[in-house]
């Protein structure tokens, strides 16, 4: 069965069975019911070229991707990409990524919303005052920020995790413990998302009377070697930390190998919280020891910002909405009481 | 400056120009350097939407990638997705992903190719008699596989590394240092990469009148968790191997927790041998003993396969050309010569 055969069936129009199966606000709820009743019992799939004719859209979300040999896209994106396809699918959406230098992602945005490539797209990994929002703000085209920027004098829609309360929550723990020299091996100090850790676990520190002192606080791009020259370090100092909160699970696996080098058991001298984002390749409780985290799947979140892009391009949501997600404490045995004399 | 511009001053068509700067064939090599040389000269960038209203052509390479909630995309898929990147920057390429459920990776194949989303596909993780290059080689669009199938009827241009030598070359040095039960932790073994490092390491034992029995043979995804099962269903056996060689870093993380809870040292009581990408999170010299590696760049390998689709568009390259990159063995710690008695 093709569109036309399904409108005369309905008797309505081919551009109201086309809008009805693609969820624009100007068809009523019974009559949207009606066309994906009968569309689902009668086999009909839309057409994606005669949906873009009826539509005007592309079908394509996109993503400017910088790349280059000092850029390194790490494993968060296939995850966060796994989730955007799984909604994305269900959606005949297809993904842009169009890759740019560093310092050609204005370019890249202008040449994509010029040339009218994709219906919306997504932005991650922002900074404060993040020009690439700004520039969005004034190119008109549908988005939504993975994270959030800081300090811009506009609202933008975004999904985000409770990154400040997460690291609040583990500093806290810790110090109930009885931990009072915490340390935190933080991803690069320039994004919000690692900006929004530091304030939580100051936060926490600040209110048991504790403070975090640089030493203590070792910011860089998330690989498993950072994570082992970061603890090396800690360690090197005069008053070694008795706890470790870590943002990612690849620096954790560098965290642990240097504690074992350093002959440290862990969670009788060192108690390690680590960020989990939920990948199916590297699972936090598989460590030697199994680790405490702060968990959030950052797939369940690639599906979401799928599902609000299409919300946006249907016209169903609008403005500046934002959307902060909690995120889970999971307790494990990488946590103990503070070494006693420690 | 413009085109037209360009044009007028070189006297030549606009055309000519612009197949000259897209390297068309047709375009002779003096006419093309004369005008690649002015465009630089003068600061001009060709303007994507006119290039493509000249050449017919989208700029876009296509991607179908199977998703839902039992597809992992891994890892490896970010690194090679950076590679492709860093050549399609600087062609002002842009990558679809179109995802799609598994069974019906077909539909989507012929929807893309129907509408003319993209100038051309690659295709990764080939098996053998892989339907998709029965049906590429059917729908005329240009494209490149990477990594090989077995079994088609007709050839088709690829890129692959040289599995079975390097899993050979890995097998015959640990027979070399007087290893006999030498076990194989796999990829999936219905993948091609998989089947032909099976192959590479039983040549090497039978050259050495050594066998690979089932037991010794271990196939799954190329997660951690898969890694430490794998080992321990290893050592459960009354012979135990001495050395294992491990398709991927991610399983070799497994395998060693899993050496380190059997309290078996490496390479005292077991050697071990690694396929590594290159990933730049995760990197065999950092492991608790250094790792010896068969070793080839991911993203090198993704950044080559952008050139060639670039090639093949521009009718540089034609024909079913398949390009086998050798593989470096690399030493490390992890590897010693049997233990006495074993």
């Amino acid at each position: 069965m093709n569109l036309k055969q399904l409108s005369q069936m309905l008797q309505l129009s081919q551009t109201t069975v086309s809008r009805a199966l693609n969820g624009y606000p100007e068809v009523n709820e019974d009559t949207r019911r009606r066309v994906a009743d009968a569309a689902k019992r009668h086999g009909y799939r839309p057409n994606p070229s005669a949906r873009r004719l009826a539509t005007g859209k592309t079908g394509m979300i996109g993503y400017v991707m910088p790349t280059g040999a000092t850029v390194d896209i790490d494993p968060h994106f296939v995850e966060f990409l796994s989730g955007l396809g799984d909604f994305a699918r269900s959606h005949e959406l297809d993904l842009v990524l169009s890759p740019t230098a560093a310092d050609e992602e204005e370019t890249t945005y202008r040449r994509i919303v010029a040339n009218k490539q994709v219906d919306a797209v997504y932005v991650s990994s922002p900074c404060p005052a993040d020009k690439r929002l700004t520039l969005l703000d004034q190119l008109h085209i549908p988005y939504i920020v993975h994270g959030r920027s800081e300090g811009l004098d506009f609202a933008y829609p975004f999904l985000d995790i409770d990154n400040e309360g997460a690291f609040h929550e583990a500093a806290r723990l810790l110090i109930q413990l009885g931990h009072n020299r915490i340390a935190l091996v933080n991803g690069e100090d320039w994004k919000t998302f690692a900006i929004h850790r530091e304030r939580g676990v100051r936060k926490a520190l600040n209110a048991g009377g504790l403070a975090l002192p640089d030493h203590r606080l070792i910011s860089n791009a998330m690989t498993d070697e950072n994570g082992y020259r970061a603890t090396r370090r800690l360690f090197e100092q005069d008053d070694k930390p008795t706890a470790i909160i870590c943002s990612s699970l690849f620096m954790t696996l560098g965290v642990m190998r240097a504690l074992r080098d350093l002959n440290l058991a862990v969670p009788a001298d060192v108690s390690v919280i680590a960020h989990d984002d939920v990948f199916p390749w590297l699972k936090p409780e598989n460590f030697s020891v199994p680790l405490t985290t702060t968990r959030s799947s950052i797939r369940a979140a690639g599906a979401r910002v799928a599902e609000r892009l299409v919300a946006r391009l249907s016209e169903l949501e609008d403005g500046a909405r934002g959307e902060v997600w909690p995120v889970d404490l999971v307790v494990r045995g990488s946590i103990a009481g503070a070494p006693p004399g420690a």
